[in-house]
Order: structure tokens, then sequence, then C-alpha cells
């Protein structure tokens, strides 16, 4: 098996994984249905309560974050959906909400552009929907919806429910699932938590599980009643990854040392840190001030540089950032400071991009 | 994070992996659109399609292997499934078709009988039908279903699909999806192919990819016809395991090592240990004879002997077989020998059980 030399990742996910995280994949397999298995999901669910802020249910899904957003609308969505769409993934969640057939809007607002409470407020008026799908953080552009304050819109909607993809928030940014009353809170292992990527993770709320109890044709293998029924046991339905757990179990304990909020308030230096480097340099930012992302800064490329020119550059020297995304390429590239990553990672990082320019 | 000790697992799945398998899995991440990526995901295609016997496309999902039942069931169905059970998991697929709200009919055999090809002729002769699904080698019966003269029947209405679980039977005895004309051939890491679980493969035939385009609401996760458009990339749709995969990447090299036919026979001759024990002991076999399994064996406990502790006993002596599965708990037992398990091993764990036995 040809193993190619380490590049140091900067790209929003899959990001590194420290070597001891890495290495804790590598224990004995166990049977899912054991006491050994059982102590493993106990272990987890109270710490995985601490990434959402929540008291209630958290499930472990083996599958990607898309995943589990094909969960969250095939349990949820009644009878029609709003998806709130400024970038790639919102963009995403409304076709996978159109694939598994659930009727569904799309409120589309310019990609770097935070959505605003008083658009959704709008939309909701028209008593037209049971739910509403928003991004937090859109890796596509860098941007941190303020899903907050589109929380307490939607709690004034006693029979609408709001679903959150917080891939890519979760693990740098404070989640309060219970507080702000988000009905699901979704996320994916391989990015600001700094794990392998395989395992998706949720918290799911009193009003969404009564919502599924209604809704047809939940499938099996994301059906949150299932996986509400097995948790009692701290099982899941289906045989999960179990290697994937333990690295999951022992990052928790790495962030737990860590304490929470050091490790909120270090992505926050490293959003800084880059964000004086964007500035400095004479990019500028995709995403609207006030709404940028502490996990990922999206550059506008406004010096026109040759990005594919500048990755390859990065990678003989070891580490690789992301072009934009989609349409976005070329015009934007993407920084992210996000999971285990250092102030140190990144000053080395931006020296080299540094050097890369000082060359051209 | 607390460490258990290794307990040596004759369980179905998950398997004992070996530990430079387990080892493989430790390696640092890469990103999922890099040309690492698609080298990892081009050096396995060629392999899986040995595993599979086929030529055409072959699919890697982040998923258990409930997961491709769902996949197989919402991108082929049509207008109506026919569901052989003679087993848990035959079952399980009938329940995960239902639970897609796809029209299935089950044909209900014995538990420990296997499906007789007469039987799948009788009812497609009905011309209701436009899908059949069948379990290769069911897990919790410790028996094999006569795939190829199914298939035989299955090839005399064109319209049909044939679309099977092949989990615990893929690695362990052959599969020639080609030849046998099957539409959809499933797996998942766990069992015969000595993996961690989280990864779930699969065969996928020109005739199911046709039908696909032709049924609606295939969702988004599990649509075949999003991993048909990233392959020609070797991208999947969505973010993959990737240490699972590095793990598969090194197991499919190990078994190429072994030789396939090496491998398939390793399987029969832990299979006959296995069965030459059972006879010796008294005890009976809960699958007909002709079609037991090469992988597990259901035991049927004749003797009545205490399970519990049974297992007590080996788990103390650091082994675990598995009870029966659902309705079969305490009337039968299972011994697995799959994957890189070798005749030694099988020898130190009848011996220990023997040991229990003389101990009553």
């Amino acid at each position: 098996m040809p193993h190619d030399p380490h590049i140091r990742l900067f790209i929003p996910g899959p990001v590194d994984v420290r070597p001891g995280i890495l290495n804790a994949q590598a224990v004995p397999m166990i049977g899912h249905r054991s006491p050994e298995y059982a102590n493993l999901q106990g272990r987890i669910i109270p710490k995985l309560r601490r990434v959402f802020g929540t008291a209630g249910r958290v499930f472990i899904v083996t599958s990607s974050g898309t995943g589990l957003q094909e969960a969250a609308v095939r349990n949820c969505v009644g009878h029609h959906c709003l998806s709130l769409v400024n970038g790639a993934f919102g963009q995403r969640w409304y076709e996978v909400t159109l694939a598994n057939a659930k009727p569904a809007d799309d409120l589309q607002i310019p990609w770097g552009t935070a959505i605003q409470p008083e658009q959704l407020d709008d939309r909701l008026r028209t008593g037209n929907y049971d739910t509403v799908t928003v991004v937090f953080n859109e890796t596509s552009t860098g941007l941190l919806n303020p899903i907050p304050e589109m929380a307490e819109v939607v709690c004034r909607y006693p029979n609408v429910l709001l679903l959150v993809d917080a891939v890519s928030a979760a693990g740098g940014t404070e989640i309060r699932a219970d507080e702000w009353r988000l009905d699901v809170c979704l996320t994916s292992s391989q990015k600001a938590l700094g794990l392998p990527p395989g395992l998706a993770l949720c918290s799911v709320s009193d009003q969404a599980i009564q919502r599924a109890h209604a809704v047809p044709s939940r499938g099996w293998y994301f059906d949150f009643l299932q996986y509400d029924k097995y948790a009692a046991k701290n099982h899941t339905p289906a045989t999960p990854a179990i290697s994937l757990m333990v690295a999951l179990d022992a990052q928790l304990d790495a962030i737990e040392d860590e304490g929470w909020n050091v490790r909120f308030t270090r992505h926050r230096r490293l959003m800084r840190q880059v964000h004086d480097w964007v500035t400095d340099s004479g990019f500028g930012f995709f995403a609207d001030a006030g709404y940028r992302s502490p996990t990922v800064t999206a550059v506008e490329n406004t010096r026109n540089i040759d990005l594919g020119g500048l990755n390859a550059y990065l990678r003989q020297r070891g580490m690789l950032i992301s072009n934009g995304y989609g349409p976005l390429k070329d015009k934007t590239f993407r920084i992210a400071h996000m999971g285990d990553t250092t102030e140190e990672d990144i000053s080395v990082l931006l020296e080299t991009i540094d050097s890369y320019l000082a060359g051209q």
C-alpha cells in the first residue's frame, strides 16, 4: 500500500487529526451488542451533549453530514419545508429535501450575505411551512448565519421545526441547542471536532421526535425513532463504525481537557490571525463583516493570484489550502482554522503564502 | 479512555481485525477531492470488482450494510418488490422496503430452510413484481441460499431485478455477480472481509442503473446515480470514511496475497472443523443439510446448555461466540468462522467449549 508524504491540511475538512487520535482507531474490534460497546457509547453521549448544548437526545450515525441532512428532512418535514440558502451546503440541503420527495421552497440570499431574521419571519408569516432548514457555518463561503436570532423567530411559530446544519461549526463555536430551541442540530466528525470522516452526530428535540411519529416514509437507516429506541440501551439500530467511535471518545476527552471555551476562544484567535493577514496582504473577505466564520475564512482573490500555482507551491512545502467552492473557484480561496490547528501552524502557512506572493 | 482486555471474536460480525489492518487506519488525513484520495479509491475499485465477480460498477458507501439495503430498494424498486425471507436479515430488508414506502410482498420460508428456485418462479409467474430481494448468507441462521439457481429463475423475467444481500458472504465465498446477473450485490466491511465496520460495498448492474433513472424519490445520500457520476473521477458524492478506506485497501491487498480461492477454501475448511465438532458433541445444525454457511454455523442447542454460562466462561478466557438471533435465542448459538480466523483459533475455541461442557 503506497503511502504519500503527509500534507498538512488547511482545507475546510477533512482536517488534520492528531496522531494520538489517529492511533485510537487502531483498537481491537468489539461486538456492537456487547457491554464493552454500550460502555463506549455511554461514555460518548454526555460529552456529545456538551458539543450541542443539550440535556436531551444525541444520536451517532455512520454516514457523512449529508446523511444527517437527509435524516433530518425525512423525519421532520411534514407538509412543506423552507430551505434557507446562502451557500453551497444550504443549496445541497434544499436538493436533498427535494430528492426525498419533500415539498420545499428555497429562500435564496446572495452567497456571503447572512440571512436576516426578518427575511425568515416574512416567509414564515405565510403559514405555509412546518420546517426550516439552515446552515450555521457555510463552509463554502466562510459565513456564520445568526442562528440564535433566527431561532427566536422560529419560536414564534410553534408548529415550525428548525433544523440546523452545524457541520464546520460544532466543536469550533458554541452551540446551545436547548436554549435556542433547535429541533435538529447536526454535524460531522471531520471538521472542527478534529476527527476522521465517517461519523455524523446530531441533537434531536422532543418536538422533532413527536413530528417523526406523524411523518410517514422515514426510511430505516436514518429513522430517528429507531435511533431513539436503541439509544435506551446505548446501542445503534445497525452496526456502527466502532473504530471511529473510539477515536471520537478519545477526542472528546482531549477537547474537555482543553476546555470548551478555551477551544472556542482559540478558534476566534486563529480567525483574527488569518483576518489580519488578509487585510495586511491586500486581499478581501468574501463574507460580510460581522458574520465571518470562526472556523474557515473565504478570502476574496482581489489580487487575482494563480491559486493552482499557490497550492502547488504549498503542496511542495507540505501543506494545502482550498480553492473556492463551485462557482467561487479562483474568485476566492479558503483557509480553514479549525479543529486542533495552532497559531504556529497558521503562522507557518501564512509565511509560506507570503513567500509565494513575494516570488510572483 | 479505558481499554478493555481484548476478547477474541467468534461472533458473526464485527469480526476480529488483524493488527496490521487496524494500524492501517491510523494514517494522516487527506482531502477527499485530492489526487491522493482519487488514487486510493482507484486502487480499491479493481480489487473490489474481484470481491463481487464483476467487471462493472462497484460503489463504496459510508454506512452499515443496512444502509445499502435501503439504497438498493430506493433505487431499484419501481412498482412492487418480492421480499424473500428465511431469516432475520431477509425480514429486515422487507421492513426496510416498507419503511421506504415501496410496495412489497414477503415470501416467508421457515428459518433454516433454503428458498427453492421453484418457489421464486411460482411468485414471479404472477407478473406482479419488478424486483426481488434475497439474502445470500443468513447470518441469523447460518444458511446459504442457492443464489445461482435463484438468479437463473430471475433471468427468465427480463424486467425483474435481483438484489442480493451478500453481507457475511462476500470475502468468504465466491460471488459471480456478472455471470449470475445480479443487479445489486451488497456487503459490509465487518464480516468475511475482516475489516472494521463503517463501510458498505456493492456491485450495481447496467439494468439497475437504468431502473434508477426511472424511479423517483431515490433520496440523495444513497442515490446510485450520484455515486455513478462521482465514480468517474474516483470520488464519492459526500465525504467518505477515509481511514476505513485505507484499511480496506490494505486488507484487499492482503486477501489477494492469500489468494481468493485459497481464502474461500479456508472458510470451508473451518466450516468442516466446526461441523465435525457439532456432530461429535451431540449438537444439531439449525440450517438444512446442503445449505450450511461457509462463514457462520448456527448450532441447534439440542443439549439445552446454558448459553449465558458458556459465554461468561469463554469471556473469562478471552473469547466470545453469539447466542441465537432474536427468536432463536437460547435455542441456537452461533460460531463465526470467517474473515482472517485460522484453524488454530477455531481449535482453541472448540477445546474451551469442550472444557466448559466437561465441567457441567
